[in-house]
């Protein structure tokens, strides 16, 4: 038997524990209805027509060659224009950087920042692929706590106390996954007067920036004086993208911090060539087309929201608090007879053939919670919320 | 100032170091042949129209979702076809992951090998990547000799001498980048014995295997009875399609060696999600569908070969071999004034305005060499061979 390496083992992968149960249950025929997976298209919604048309112009006009590293000038420049007038950032697109969606900015990210031992601060609950990457560079993620009582806020004293020499950047997901919160404007100027004291940069991901309810989406990156803050964004959920794989990162940088850190990324990302040519086109067509489709996706994902927010809260055991942007919602598990979150998933799976994640399988304060995808249409939300209850009810009786 | 990780910073991208240089020149007017990059679709070569159109279709009936991370069950099912027609491995989709493009197939399975300290075997010229990669995850690149004279065909006891009790793996690059040689199937079965006798997997990048001139293309993996091989491949080369950035890799692991491997690349497959979605779609017609486009770019790339090959041979100074697959050449620099092949490469440059690469810029073994792509067309090969002809006359009379 050949030895894999301890840093690949690593990384656990929670949320797959519950699919492949789950699996097992869909090959007996059972249908389950599978709240778990933040993939939009997978339900009624697609990546609108000027952009799939874009795409396909490209491939024809023959834009399927290997691009530069950096990415393609002309969508960098839309970058930019988007960037501009979403966050009113100072950039150019010499600040810009094409990726392979957030996750890859992700891995050039914290493959330029993280030698053996360093640490990320990262919300907690937050998306499991953080806390991987950390770990497989032999980094350390840290969790601080967002506190459910105040909309899944972040605690600025904890994060605060959780600096250490060794710290290299603080995390920002914004809106959260998986809580649904959006930070105030207070609570991001907080997180940058304390990465200012400390001289850490901050990490913003606003992948869900335009997927708000109530509120707007503020962004690190136009609040900053200072503070080095690095934004990563992308076609996945906002342009309802997700298969195209295709993502960007920019640096705010108003004292020249980052140079070194904007060089080790362009060296990692030319061992890599560089991002699907065609999709780049795609990604040019979104940033500057029409943004109309937003409006109507928007109108149906807030009828879901309140649809399943209210259903949530009138089932016995459960509580939650209301997400303000994505997709997700984050219920606690107030009472019932399961050692952990994850029993409770489990079962639930079991007998009313719904599948969440468990909470824990998002940190250490996830735990007692769980999450599900507010995707589908109502009818199919209400056919959960239904045996959700009804299993419930029968377990909380018992 | 922000650091960088030591890791990021290790590598090195000495490609670079003459791209620069070409820009500068072309800011001012100045009109440089670039035989420098491996990319067919920048010159008159083009995916084939049925994988465009399959690519397109797959866009606008809707594929644009995340797919299984291990890639859809569909394309390895055309994976596991095309690659028991070509080499006649024992393989199902199981044994198949797919991946934006080898480049990534490479960090996951280096991702999944290495702990800070290991070592790989890596062919001596090589394609800098392999270096690149090794080296951000702590390990070491340690380059095996290849021989000029002998074809450029690896040498054995070299390699064997090279092993030690941190050796991880053997990688072959057949047909190779940057010298073109096509291994001859008693060499690969000597690989395979020694990686037998230590107990180390093979890696094999076969990402030219159907571009060849003379001879036919051998996979380890259709010659191992025991040893674990794992087999890199993609769409950016005999598909002609480098900017969809989409590849796989397989195992033939006949006594099962590789569960822990496959375990950990899954791993690491499931944090970046899944490749390119729409693209997979092509990949499906582009391995399943008609090859007759190769037989014509094939008989263009001939040409073009035997072309810069007679040119090259009759310049003073060069000699070259025969590169038997790929499109690169990897001439010698027999003679002349320049301290190195980085100044040899500089001073062609600046003066007879063509771009090559540096052979030390393919480690140790590329020392004293030069790569060219024999891509354009011969008009353009004709354009660039008369003016490096007259400059290696001016310099080697002077
Ligand atoms: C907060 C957050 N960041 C990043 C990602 C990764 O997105 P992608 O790699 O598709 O851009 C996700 C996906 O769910 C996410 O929720
Ligand atoms: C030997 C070899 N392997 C891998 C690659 C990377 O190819 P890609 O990532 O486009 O599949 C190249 C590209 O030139 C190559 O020459």
């Amino acid at each position: 038997m050949i030895k894999a390496s301890k840093r690949a083992l690593s990384i656990e992968y929670a949320i797959r524990d519950v699919v492949l149960p789950a699996r097992e249950l869909e090959k007996k025929g059972i249908k389950v209805i599978r709240l778990n997976i933040g993939d939009p298209v997978k339900f009624d919604f697609q990546p609108p027509e000027h952009m799939k048309e874009a795409y396909c112009k490209a491939i024809k006009d023959g834009h399927n060659y290997y691009g530069d590293s950096e990415g393609l000038l002309e969508l960098r420049e839309a970058i930019v224009e988007r960037e501009k007038k979403k966050n009113g950032v100072d950039i150019t697109p010499e600040d810009v950087r094409v990726t392979a969606a957030v996750t890859e900015a992700l891995q050039l990210l914290f493959g330029a920042l993280l030698d053996p031992g360093d640490e990320v601060l990262i919300p907690g609950p937050s998306y499991p692929p953080y806390t991987g990457l950390v770990k497989f560079l032999g980094g350390v993620p840290v969790e601080y706590r967002t506190v459910e009582e105040d909309g899944w806020q972040p605690d600025i004293d904890d994060l605060r106390r959780k600096i250490t020499e060794r710290t290299k950047a603080i995390a920002v997901i914004n809106p959260n996954n998986p809580t649904g919160a959006l930070y105030e404007k207070k609570t991001l100027k907080e997180i940058l007067n304390v990465a200012g004291e400390y001289d850490i940069p901050v990490i913003s991901d606003e992948i869900y920036d335009l997927m708000t309810y109530e509120g707007k989406h503020v962004s690190p990156g136009s609040l900053t004086k200072d503070v080095p803050v690095i934004v990563m964004n992308g076609l996945s959920k906002v342009y309802f993208a997700t298969g195209w794989r295709l993502g960007y990162l920019y640096y705010v940088d108003p004292e020249n911090k980052l140079a070194e850190i904007r060089e080790a990324v362009d060296k990692l990302a030319r061992i890599r060539i560089c991002p699907n040519t065609p999709a780049q086109f795609a990604a040019i067509a979104g940033l500057t087309g029409s943004m109309d489709y937003l409006e109507e996706y928007m109108k149906k994902l807030k009828e879901r929201r309140d649809y399943i927010y209210k259903r949530l809260n009138e089932i016995p055991g459960i509580s939650t608090t209301k997400p303000q942007g994505a997709f997700y919602i984050f219920p606690k598990i107030e009472d019932g007879p399961w050692k952990d979150d994850k029993e409770f998933v489990l079962d639930v799976l079991h007998n009313a053939h719904v599948l969440f994640v468990h909470g824990s399988g998002f940190g250490e304060y996830g735990r007692g919670h769980f999450r599900a995808v507010f995707l589908p249409p109502v009818e199919i939300l209400e056919e959960a919320m239904d045996r959700f209850e009804k299993f419930m009810r029968e377990r909380l009786s018992s």
